[in-house]
């Protein structure tokens, strides 16, 4: 059966090929597409073609492409490669596309996920002119199934001049059901939020559009980049053992309970061993108000310790992308995606209680956060969504192994290179080498609580950064927060220069 | 007539002094006040003599003080002149306290307004022992109506094992009325804060407490503190000026209409500048919700420019809070006073879609802001609320004079030397020399906005600077956010050096 029961939209069916004609140098493109899941297919391959058949011709060619965050080789990284984006927001981790940000080619605005789509909504972006969203199927009445992401794509869709749909028949069609669109009134209007646990559906299960406005429907059949993760390592299982002891801590303060624990979890490998900790801890009833569903709390759900898991956006191996394509509308009972200005909002995230762990670059002896610009101006992935959740968590948590590059990068240094989460927000740390609570503490009573945290080489390059500092500040009178600007970044123009954090 | 209602309460008056015996080394100690309004006047200088006493006997006496916000001479002032204050938080601004801060005598914890009632609320600050709030009566039921503001009250009064209640008889009984103290259930019951609308109240005019953990109440008649503002001066005009031009792009680009404005105002003389301007502008039914209250926001108020003012305190000069005492009930019909975790909550900020206007100590080319630490180490004030507002705000401004110091401070930095507010959350700086509004834009594209605001005696200096960082950058292919790191804190290591960011 089609998977376009809309007979207007049937109409519009074409190739990407004629589909990418409808693209004009210098389009704002809002794209679906978040963690590699749901981003569209076929158009960016077509648009880059086009990027670099005009560039061929000495014409210029590019887009401000704008997504939900991060997406893949076949659609970044090709766009990318054809130097077809000069305008990049609000989250990428593509390999191309980071070094075409790194060498000047494309301008990225690193922003937080939560509110990009409001960006857009509110018009600080000026008119977008373009919306590609991959559905699962179109509705007889032209409503749109979104995929595996939501993403922001009610707000592109909503605010796009011309909307491109790409059907997807790689998704399963048991998706649908997932998905829980809600939108908010747009002021003055706005009203509460009415979520008030993860496991609330609020919204309808499809998107409803200006059929008007759709000028082409693309057919695809690709699957989504499914990497595998990691197996857990060493590491990842002593610091998910020290997340472990936090959490126990907090239940012996009489601060949590073992059913009470909602989790907010950040994307990668040591986040999964976390969660692989967990199947075997004493919590019970874990749920997750969340970004992304990974592999970890596909198997907390499988074994009866997480009961719901609301995201916006699937971050799956390909195993396990088989299987929830397989089992999609058994899953959709304790699963829920949500637009991305939801999943993420301050309100509910502030109202809910959540205990948020987030990955970091670097941690200073102050416990300031650098989650994006490597050596202050590198750009690695973005902030994505952990300052939405590390603002407004319950308890923020950071988890890092102690050191990188071999042990040429330091996690712990003594003024953070850039900072994304401030001193204020930061609440816990956690290395190899266990956890630093900062909660209720002034910065010199966090020092030697972060120094422990560092790999035992450069425990003493932190301790005499400290006592150099110490000394000025008191013969200054400046001892809130003791730094000797003179080695402040030391670290970071030892490794610009020799490579290495380490002393030579 | 007296202003103690309650029999039970009547019973527990005493003097100060016998007040303070009750106090002990090592109390964690939450009070009233919130910018030298509505603060203890008598237990603080009661505490401090006995510390001195204590001291004088070689004993140790110190507390940690928690309190709304900044207070007064007579209160943190007596407190810090005395060696009494051990940890401090979230936010003071008293010359005497600022020295022990700095010298190393008191450890502070600079935290977000909105958070740190929650935070004694969750128990991250361990058990508190003792409240101390003034309060214009105590009903017959035993209730406490609050005086000139609201700040952490509730909060300390809810988790503190003892209650001691100053009734100050300078505080106008006219007062009553104007506070609205609602309580957020705590996790996991809560549930939206249901403000849409500054004008909105949702609560009750006193503070029920528990009447048994009372174990003194003070009589006091003494003023708050009222400082006069200064005169508007030229710089301030010229800031409120470019300000309003802003406001204006705004509404000519269709994003605000002249009867949309909701606003926040950090507190001083430009802000109070900006007000005045307002006074002749096109903008009409003005709202705020913000956390004080000052003169100029009085006078739109008087001028029907203003429809409704929703904060948790006043910071007036004299003359105008003789008015506001006079006239307390004819004001009330206008203004509210709200807890502090209300008036500056995430949920509700974000919802109202505020323009909000703070102050800073330093911006850098890339648009981060430093708020608390003067060369990175020496505490100001603190952040205060403008994390709460400027993260959530519709549109957030910061609005400063381009130098500091006579000319030896630049405003505009290469990189600063401590950040509050990152890149991704700081979207219009405002000098004398103009507005820079950095939306929608990436690193590099915000530079030479933001040193066209600059004292045009540091552009050079910036320019030159920036030249380097991009040639390091261009090399390396570092190009996100191009640093020269060896001259990053150029500017401060100078100033520690030589007393002036300028070349000698």
């Amino acid at each position: 059966m089609s998977r376009i029961g809309n007979a207007q939209l049937k109409n519009k069916v074409m190739t990407a090929e004629e589909a990418a004609e409808l693209i004009n140098h210098g389009d704002k493109i809002g794209i679906s597409g978040f963690t590699g899941a749901g981003y569209p297919k076929a158009l960016p391959t077509a648009i880059a073609n086009r990027a670099k058949e005009a560039h061929d011709r000495g014409e210029e060619f590019m887009i401000d492409l704008f997504t939900g965050a991060s997406t893949a080789p076949d659609c970044d990284g090709v766009l990318a490669e054809a130097d077809a984006i000069r305008f990049r927001t609000p989250y990428q981790s593509d390999p191309i596309l980071r070094s075409k940000i790194n060498d000047g080619t494309t301008y990225y605005m690193d922003y937080h996920l939560s509110e990009s789509g409001l960006y857009v909504e509110q018009g600080f972006f000026g008119q977008m002119n373009v919306a590609i969203v991959e559905a699962v199927r179109i509705t007889e009445e032209g409503h749109i199934v979104p995929s595996s992401s939501i993403g922001n794509n009610v707000e592109y869709l909503d605010n796009a001049e011309k909307i491109i749909i790409e059907v997807n028949s790689w998704q399963s069609e048991e998706l649908e059901g997932m998905a829980d669109i809600y939108r908010i009134n747009r002021l003055p209007n706005r009203q509460p939020i009415p979520i008030t646990a993860p496991e609330q559906r609020i919204g309808s299960t499809y998107i409803d559009i200006d059929l008007d406005k759709v000028v082409a429907v693309v057919e695809t059949d690709a699957p989504d980049r499914n990497a595998p993760f990691k197996p857990v390592d060493e590491t990842s299982k002593k610091i998910a053992g020290h997340f472990l002891d936090f959490l126990e801590g907090e239940v012996a303060a009489g601060r949590l309970t073992y059913d009470g624990y909602i989790m907010q979890s950040g994307v990668g490998n040591v986040p999964n061993a976390v969660m692989a900790g967990l199947l075997d801890s004493k919590f019970e009833n874990i749920k997750a108000y969340t970004e992304v569903i990974q592999d970890g709390m596909v198997d907390l759900i499988d074994a009866g310790k997480m009961t719901v898991a609301s995201a916006t956006s699937f971050s799956l191996s390909p195993e396990y992308a088989e299987k929830m394509n397989n089992e999609a509308s058994r899953y959709a009972k304790q699963i829920i995606l949500r637009p991305q200005q939801i999943s993420n909002h301050p309100e509910v995230v502030r109202r809910l209680g959540l205990i948020c762990t987030n990955g970091l670059i670097e941690a200073d002896i102050y416990g300031n956060v650098n989650s994006t610009n490597v050596i202050g101006s590198r750009m690695m992935n973005g902030v994505g969504g952990s300052a939405d959740f590390t603002r407004n968590g319950l308890v923020s948590s950071f988890i890092t192994p102690s050191d990188a590059k071999g042990g040429d990068i330091s996690a712990i240094v003594p003024m953070v290179s850039h900072v994304d989460h401030t001193e204020q927000d930061v609440k816990v740390i956690i290395t190899e080498y266990g956890y630093a609570d900062l909660r209720g503490l002034a910065p010199r009573q966090k020092v030697q609580k972060m120094i422990a945290l560092a790999h035992p080489d450069y425990r003493p390059l932190l301790e005499e950064y400290y006592e150099r500092a110490l000394k000025i500040a008191e013969e200054k009178k400046i001892m809130q927060t003791p730094h000797d600007l003179a080695n402040a970044l030391s670290f970071h123009q030892r490794f610009q220069e020799t490579g290495s954090m380490k002393l030579g």
